[in-house]
This record gives structure tokens, sequence and C-alpha cells, in this order.
């Protein structure tokens, strides 16, 4: 859109976000049109249950993790909410419980899931990636790392929607974990978004803000690349991962 | 071989390391099997080739953040070596100099390979964990997953007959890489394992030690699946990654 030296406007800097979610994001992924469209079998929606679990897990240690280096008490309240959303403020509340529902609902074991020990490598070495990301990099890439939401109320309409019409043994208390997100969602991109957009104002700042959305993009990705390979084409689970039954 | 509470002896550790390798060492991947017996296209020896590139080039970064933490001179010594292995004394001479002839031998830009741009996200995310887990971990666990390299002088004999034998473009100076690593490889395992058994007595250490090899194991597997997946089987290489010409 300009050279590779001129700042952009912000206007044109979120045309360059959403380019890259365009052609990035993970709705894209035959997996996920596969979940979406009823084509996966109980055992394939169980490993991605079980799987995304732990990036479910890992996300308030993420944003606990970049809490830790804010320097305000405003940029620390505005962060702080995203770990409310997810730990909850009682036993059986917030977004991990929530994911619970959805692992106990297609059938797993509930202690095995949270053990992690059956995840794919990839899984763990991913999500992993992306909680260093938020410790090593800067507090700017950091924060856009987190735009990946800026794309998930469609992902995430369609998912509900899909599921709940392709498998019979879905109900909408099992996906319980996405209703919520979908106000959460928004007003989180709301800040961040905002934020970026304020503080990346040189290019190099800029084109930062844009590498960060495309490694958080190949953080979602790799994750389904892993489980298309393991459980769908060839269908070779590596030495260790979960087996269904 | 015993209960989960005894201590093992030394035999028995290097006996339930061994164990290991025979289940998970990256040799039984199928990707490995295609490389070593011709099946492979140049452009899929490309992708090889150009990924795991950036793992020869981290393990002297791994070994550096190893060595900052070990705390004597004769264990700093010994630790070292590994890094004039890989960086050599002199440019042109060492490790990652010689992986360099094979990347150009394949008929890769040099200068695209050590940008790093094009490998899959999935190579970056499992090398990087391993450099996380010397940082991390125990000493122990550090040195121990190293222990891959008990396994490695039969793939790389394997390896470098059958390349040669298959690949009419692969010559012995392309693969000039593999051969001190047959005398380097058993040198360093000597010391590391025995290492371990020397200092892994409690049965909860001996675990750790065990962990830390199906860990590594874990790493070297997760980026041929990776490799496999993109390239092979089904062959849907993620956004921005290499793309053979």
């Amino acid at each position: 859109m300009t050279d590779n030296n001129t700042a952009l406007t912000q206007e044109q800097l979120e045309a360059a976000l959403r380019q890259i979610g365009a052609e990035r994001y993970h709705n894209l992924h035959p997996f996920h049109r596969m979940l979406h469209a009823g084509q996966c079998t109980r055992a394939q929606v169980q490993a991605w249950a079980l799987n995304r679990y732990y990036y479910q897990a890992m996300i308030p240690v993420k944003d606990a993790t970049l809490l830790a280096r804010l320097p305000t008490a405003e940029l620390r309240r505005e962060w702080r909410r995203r770990i409310v959303d997810h730990d909850g403020d009682a036993p059986g509340t917030g977004g991990i419980a929530r994911w619970m529902k959805l692992v106990e609902g297609v059938g797993l074991d509930l202690a095995y899931a949270e053990s992690t020990q059956g995840i794919l490598p990839t899984t763990r070495f991913a999500v992993d990636a992306y909680v260093a990301w938020v410790r090593d990099r800067s507090i700017l890439e950091a924060i856009a790392s987190s735009l990946t939401e800026m794309f998930s109320p469609t992902i995430i309409s369609e998912r509900v929607s899909g599921m709940l019409a392709n498998y019979d043994w879905i109900t909408k208390d099992t996906l319980a974990y996405f209703t919520p997100r979908l106000t959460q969602a928004p007003r989180d991109v709301e800040f961040a978004l905002g934020y970026c957009k304020q503080h990346a104002r040189t290019r190099a700042e800029q084109d930062a803000v844009l590498g960060a959305l495309r490694f958080k993009c190949d953080v979602l990705w790799a994750q389904l690349d892993a489980l298309h390979y393991a459980y769908v084409t060839p269908g070779l689970i590596p030495p260790g991962a979960f087996v269904p039954a």
C-alpha cells in the first residue's frame, strides 16, 4: 500500500492487520472447515478439544506474563480483566471451566485432559512459544499478538452453529465456552487495536505489530496442522499422544 | 523393570534410555524413511535441509545457554567443545558451515536459508522449545536432553549411504556435515550419559532424565511431522513457508 519506509496511517495499519487475518487466520485451515461442517469423527473432535484445552489453560498464564510487564495501573486493570474472564471468580466459573464442559461433553476424562499428558508435542511447543513471545518481545508486540481476536467472532459463530447442526452429541451447554467470547473478544480487541494504532507510529513499530499478528496466526495454524496430521491425514499419531478409544 | 519408586541401577537407567530411543527416535518417522530410501523429491529434500538448518544453527545457542549455567570450569570446558564443533574456529569451518554445503548442494539460496524466513512455524516452535528447556530445567535435565545423540551414529550412517545411493545430485561433499558427527556424537554421549548415570540417583531424578530424553525425541519428531504434513501428505504448506520452485 506504500513503500516499505513510510509510516502507515492508522486506517492503513488496521487494513493491513485485517489483510493478514484474511490470509492467515485459522478459519481457513482444512481441519476447522471439517470441524464446522460436521465431517469430523467424534474421536477427531475429542483430539481437538483435548489439545485446545492446553491453549485455553495457558491463556491466563500468557496474560499474567504480560500483566507483570505493564507499567501503569490503568494498563494493568485493562489487562487483568482478561485473566478474570478465563480463571473466573470462583470454582466452576470462567473460560477454562467452561472449556471443561466441552471436554466432558465430547466424552473425555477430565483428569486426563487436565494432565495434558496426551496432547501433541506441537501443541505444547506452539502454545509455549506464545507465552515466550509475550515475555520476551516489546509490550507493543505482546499486545499486538492478541489481535487474532479481531477475527474470532466470525469463526465462533460458524463453529457454534456448525457443530450444533452437525453433531447430535454436542449440545448448547457443551459449547458454553463460546457464547461469552462473542462479547469479550470485541471488547478486548477495542482496547488492543486502539493501543497498537496509537503506539505504533514509525514504520518499524508498525511492521513489528504486523509481525506479531503473523506470528500469532502461525501459533494457531500450527496447532491445526498437527491435529490434521495426527488424526486425519495421514493420521500418524506421534509416540505418546492421545489415541482415541 | 521395577516399581515406580525404587531407584534404578546405572545399567537399568541406560537400558531405559535405550528403550525410549527404540520407541521414539526420529529414525522411525516415515519422512526419514522416505529421505533415506530415495523416495523424496528434490523439493522435499530442499524443505528438509532448509528447516533443519534452523535446528543446526540453534544448537550452539542451546549449548551456550547451558554453558552459562554450568558451575565449574571442568564442566564448562567439556561443554564448550560442542560449541567449537558447530561454530568452528574460522569462517567456513564447523558444523553450521558444513550444513550450508548441504543447503547449497540441494540448490537453495544460502541467504534465503540463513534468513530462516521460509521455515515452518513448527520448526521454530520446536527448536525454541529445546533452547528454553536447557535454560529453564535442572542442569541434569538439560544435559539429559542431549542424549538423542546416543542413537545418531546409526541414523547418520543410514542417511549418508542412503542419500548417496539414491540421489544423483547429492555428493559426498554435500554431506560433509555428517562425517565428523560420527566421532563427535559418541564422544559427547560418553560424557553426557556418564554424567546422567552418576548424578541421577533417586528415582525422581532418573524419571526426570528419562522425561528429558522423551521431550527431546518429541522435538525431533515434531519437526518431521511438520515437514511430512507440509511437503508430502497431505502436502499443505502453511501460509508464508517455503514453496518449492
